[in-house]
């Protein structure tokens, strides 16, 4: 029999992360008597008068939201890193090393409405928020290493306000995966005297089997290398270090493949699809006077959904003590995610 | 302000791993209005004639299991890796590497009942166990060179079932976390001439803070370096290599502590706590041939409940994308655990 990725178990190469996924699309094949989600909550309120994140409402630490109209930018009231923290002593056992942690945590609402999601949002409304995501790349990363730009969608991924929302972590150190992914982007870059996702992007645009969508400017596609089943990669075509050297046009089309992909997400089992996503590009801080050239921007989306609204891929014996294991391949996800209609399911019959 | 660990946010370095886990003690104090569990199912019959884990019973795949009275072991029906399977030709492309990925995926029931765990079962019941994973890694080991033992235990962790069971995925690569494990063990050992974990449990026992229980052959601690917010481990207070290795006293005294810690864990909010566990060893396969010396036994339990049986730590957005981050410091885990008694709550009226 001659070895098919599409059917043969198999392990695949993260040159970014410099570790292996075992991929398994026999697995499909099981059955599923586990775990069932409860669905995601569909009937939000446009505004909640006990919602924290809502304008005008009052948040637990007393202070009052403005009545924006737009995006809403706040320090977090709770948060996990603090812009002045006393300094641990340097420690001389190697087997109990401890290490000074500054930052700040900051909570940007996308929109006064909760019921409302960014794939529901106009090209207007996400092209604000596009702008203001450079924008605190730009402020955060004067002062810190690392701007950590997130979204944590939906309650099954630890999301504990539906009101559309996203956070931004900044640090005084480069955490664990930014650490790996300067690494392995420099070591091929000097090896090649090209940026490696440059470089991958063309290989892929021309393979076209991992791609779901493209514009003048970006690709959205599945990595070959993808851990969770609709694990998703969203790369400008061009070379660019960090977010706010987005051009305008090239931030009018990723408001568009935004819209697009995200609506295509939230169709594949009709709900609105729970997932972590982030920004990666060139750190910035005291990075900002060093060659960065090995780095290239791009947006990652870690979906935990596998079979439906309700059926998760757990990561969790094997793949914590072990090795990351999909079930579906790559190539089959962006086949699916490709077949998927641009319009959502909700404003179908509008 | 001078510094204080249980209070201050800092990084803790992992030597084990190599990565830095981000320590927020502060954060135990934000309100929690997000995601709630269905508490785990408690009223589980003792013989389900559905359940295809039960004695007696059919499988999915037609074959019927045996009238077992002790445990059982078993070839996964659904295996993720197969013991033939045809093999990838050679990619010349570093950005599409392509390995091939044989193995064997097996289930262990610990016991005939279903209403049973490990921590409510007879001493000698939870030593035939320890011998049964002592008999697969050398049978499995002859072949293959990682054979991870590993139990997911509740329906949060992804265990589809809720017999008492284990699984056993063995194959024919070492995969990612063991590979750094090697490797990290070896640069202290080399450094050292002494293997890395034994250096740390001495200190451990020193310091005491982050010591839960000890017997005569075992210490059960949480790392210094922990990740989940009452992740600990297990090690031999002497040098063993593999599983097989422990002598019948070690054996026993195995038993005896998990007994108490699981029991301990399922107190901590009265439920039968939900986790995934595992073993580390020694690889085997052909590098039973090689000096493994640097490598020290352990098992690690890495349990998702933070706050109660129906909240739990989401690692999520930073997580996923930056770097770990727990809430409570592992000494206030720690202490926790330690205080908490080794009678199990559902038996304490008896
Ligand atoms: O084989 P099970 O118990 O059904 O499956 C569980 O454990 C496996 C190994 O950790 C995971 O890959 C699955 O996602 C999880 O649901
Ligand atoms: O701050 P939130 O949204 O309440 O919290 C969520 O995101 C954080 C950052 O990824 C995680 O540490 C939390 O476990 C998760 O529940």
């Amino acid at each position: 029999m001659s070895f098919d990725s599409q059917d043969h178990p198999h392990l695949r190469y993260n040159p970014l992360k410099d570790d292996w996924v075992l991929v398994c699309p026999h697995r499909m094949k099981r059955p599923w008597a586990g775990h069932v989600e409860k669905p995601e909550e569909e009937d939000i309120p446009s505004h909640d008068p006990k919602n924290p994140l809502c304008p005008g409402n009052t948040r637990p630490n007393g202070k009052v939201n403005p009545d924006y109209e737009s995006t809403f930018l706040f320090t977090n009231d709770f948060p996990a890193l603090l812009e002045e923290a006393p300094v641990p002593d340097q420690s001389e056992d190697e087997l109990f090393q401890c290490k000074e942690a500054k930052g700040t945590c900051q909570v940007m609402c996308f929109h006064p409405r909760s019921d409302i999601t960014l794939p529901r949002m106009t090209l207007d409304e996400i092209r604000t928020v596009i702008d203001k995501w450079a924008e605190i790349n730009v402020d955060l990363g004067k002062k810190y290493s690392w701007v950590q730009l997130f979204e944590n969608r939906g309650a099954i991924m630890g999301c504990s306000n539906p009101h559309p929302h996203c956070q931004i972590w900044a640090s005084s150190f480069l955490p664990n995966e930014p650490t790996v992914k300067h690494r392995t982007q420099r070591e091929y870059y000097i090896k090649h005297k090209s940026p490696m996702l440059v470089d991958y992007v063309k290989k892929e645009l021309n393979k076209k089997e991992r791609l779901v969508l493209e514009n003048e400017d970006w690709v959205w596609l599945v990595p070959y290398w993808a851990v969770w089943p609709y694990e998703t990669m969203l790369v400008p075509k061009t070379h660019i270090l960090r977010i706010e050297d987005l051009t305008d046009s090239q931030r009018n089309s990723l408001a568009d493949i935004m819209k697009k992909l995200l609506t295509k997400y939230d169709n594949l089992f009709q709900v609105s699809f729970p997932y972590s996503m982030g920004w990666h590009g060139a750190p910035t801080g005291s990075y900002m006077e060093e060659d960065c050239n090995h780095w290239q921007l791009h947006a990652v989306y870690y979906p935990p959904l596998l079979r439906s609204a309700t059926v998760r891929k757990f990561m969790v014996g094997y793949e914590m003590l072990a090795t990351q294991q999909r079930d579906l391949t790559p190539e089959q996800a962006a086949e699916k995610l490709k077949n998927l209609p641009e319009i959502h399911y909700k404003d179908e019959n509008k």
